[in-house]
């Protein structure tokens, strides 16, 4: 009888995936001790479990049979046409439900796409700082990484066009608005610019969107797929809108590729989970939703407010960071001399965590950086654990400057 | 500007992955004229809807906001420690919660571990005929595949040594427990020896049970995993037992092998739903599952004998068919002269849905075959849509003769 070795079978693709500093600290982070400002939680004071309980009520009284059933793999239609119409009433888009098809979360469109797209090897280019998630998801395709720095305003074009000239890239990976983990938003300009590389070079987008309804302004540009619908493939998401448990996304995809799509996800996991899509479509169809996102922009914005006031109140004044205009992170950068992975491993002992910046590049980069998430910690608990962050820092820029001396 | 062809830029893995008959079917066999005997539906005049209702309203009384909440990618912990006792008692098996993992329907359990485990050109061994959706995730993974000869009793032992002898298998796809398609159960000799190939050949097992639940005798086999655990993964599902469209699966993982599955079902999608999750577990603890598991067993045992007796009263003689212990499917065996795609566009213009043979096998073969579900219609419809594969059948054959005189 021959022993297996655990990782003596693996594939190739599955030992590229990266662990998830996030989801590793969430283990600890769920215990009711811990101040975290590690995962994109939204904050749950401001969960609808009334009317999400209402709107599961409602959704087995009129479809209970048909919601428990096998259903087709795009997803339910009437979800989906309501996704649609409310882009095209935001963007006077003509996005179709037929264009649409319900996911398991946003991650699974970039799952689901990068089984689509990615050979080994083959170009990939993401912003620099990017998403986590989104790396795991694509590394599972052991694609080549490309990088383009993120100006204030988006991606560096000059940078942006070099890469597409010089390689052969198959698709960018790019999240446009309120972006994990830097919170920077592109300009129209810089979308457009976008697009028409994309077009020029005929490299497609997946466009990643899960904070387009977390804005704090009116000011809402264009997604990238509409200066170029027939490259952009554009996720959205119901994590942040209404609560993550229903791991509901979505994901619009150009004409001529969603039967594609649909044999691909019907590889992975059939169609999306039913119960939530009833339910999260009678929730919507109560109109719930735009009082709802009142209220949590308002709440998030606030918190996003407060988390910058105590960084300056409380943080070395050479830290910097980004103000941004929607969603969950702040993205601070401290001192070059100092490890954020030390830090964190210091803070975590009086129960602070944040995530480290190395998390969030494909390449050695992000030392000193750190993804703050304001939206989940209450006021209370937020300035008590930018206190021992402060704290620690300190005491690691007073031993490192006594080291230098 | 460059225009994108819609095929161009496909993934190598994603071009062989095969369409599935049964799903295109399932959106013509959706509407209510259609009489469909071709996807594995439960019938849903047994949907507890009620049940699940009431569980529903109290998950959001006990549980909402931690519902709605981002969670463990392994799952919600006491619904797996459910299962753990529930096959512990069944079995006397000592699995534990550690070695559960909370999945989309097994489906998604299938999907990961081929992410995990298979290379291009890695060697599958599969069951002929075996599951069209098995064979759908694997290829995503393009192994190479061999198969195994499915006896009365289980796979052919010697052809199935002779393949791992004479190859480098790594996993073997096989659905001990009234097998789709062909209503198969394997006796406890074939288990053990089966077991007993993966050890010696050093061959993880992906063991897929649906239909566990779905027996109509009492004379329940081990699973191949009490024979060989260190080799075996073990997937299980709800949408047999209470509800597809609750989409919850799970797999027993051998140990040291769940923090690898929890990485590769992160960067899919980072966990599975939570509101079913904790729906499910709520009417499990209910105690409502016993009862209607006798419900279901009674209806569908039923529902099989009548379909025995149809194909027997109005089918020509020759036409062979399994007597399935349990499960959703017959497996017949028409006259080798008709093809069985051939039948079912015929019967289709009359509302009568089958699928035909050939898409259970990676080779050509099945060209007479076809997987009957006797599940999901009525006996009404049941007799209906027979008589008119029947009518088309006996057509068919007429012509055949004609044209061979």
């Amino acid at each position: 009888m021959k022993h297996t070795k655990i990782n003596e079978k693996f594939s190739e693709n599955f030992k590229n995936i990266p662990k998830s500093f996030i989801r590793e600290i969430l283990n600890i982070a769920g215990s009711e001790k811990m101040i975290s400002f590690a995962g994109g939680l939204p904050n749950p004071d401001f969960f609808p479990v009334e009317a999400l309980k209402k709107s599961a009520l409602e959704a087995f009284d009129t479809n209970g049979v048909e919601m428990l059933q096998y259903a087709g793999t795009r997803g339910y239609l009437p979800l989906r046409q309501w996704i649609a119409d409310r882009y095209n009433k935001k963007y006077r888009l003509s996005v179709k439900a037929k264009n649409i098809i319900i996911t398991n979360g946003s991650q699974q469109a970039i799952d689901v796409l990068s089984k689509m797209f990615v050979n080994p090897g083959d170009g990939v280019l993401v912003e620099k700082p990017t998403y986590l998630g989104g790396i795991q998801a694509l590394s599972a395709y052991s694609p080549r990484f490309y990088e383009t720095k993120l100006e204030k305003d988006g991606p560096d074009i000059i940078e942006t066009g070099r890469v597409f000239d010089q390689n052969d890239v198959k698709l960018m990976y790019a999240i446009p608005n309120f972006q994990n983990p830097s919170g920077i938003t592109y300009s129209e300009e810089k979308r457009k610019q976008i697009a028409a590389l994309l077009e020029y070079h005929n490299v497609l987008m997946l466009e990643d969107d899960p904070y387009n309804e977390i804005c704090f302004d009116e000011n809402c540009e264009m997604p990238v797929y509409a200066y170029a619908p027939k490259h952009v493939f554009w996720t959205g998401s119901f994590s942040k809108m209404i609560a993550p448990g229903l791991r509901m996304g979505w994901v619009v995809i150009p004409d001529g590729y969603a039967e594609y799509f649909e044999r691909a996800k019907q590889s992975v996991d059939l169609h999306s989970n039913n119960l939530s899509q009833y339910v999260v479509y009678q929730y919507l169809t109560n109109n719930y939703i735009d009082r709802h996102l009142i209220i949590i922009r308002k709440a998030y914005a606030r918190q996003c407010t407060f988390m910058q006031q105590l960084i300056e109140k409380y943080l070395p004044h050479d830290v910097q960071f980004t103000k941004p205009r929607g969603g969950m992170f702040l993205w601070l950068k401290l001192p070059d001399r100092i490890d954020a992975c030390k830090l964190v491993e210091r803070t975590l002992k009086q129960n602070v965590v944040f995530v480290p910046g190395v998390s969030f590049y494909v390449s050695p980069n992000g030392k000193s950086n750190v993804r703050m998430n304001f939206s989940n910690a209450s006021e209370k608990k937020m300035e008590e654990g930018i206190r021992i962050i402060a704290s620690e820092l300190k005491e690691m820029l007073q031993r490192v400057n006594g080291v230098s001396h």
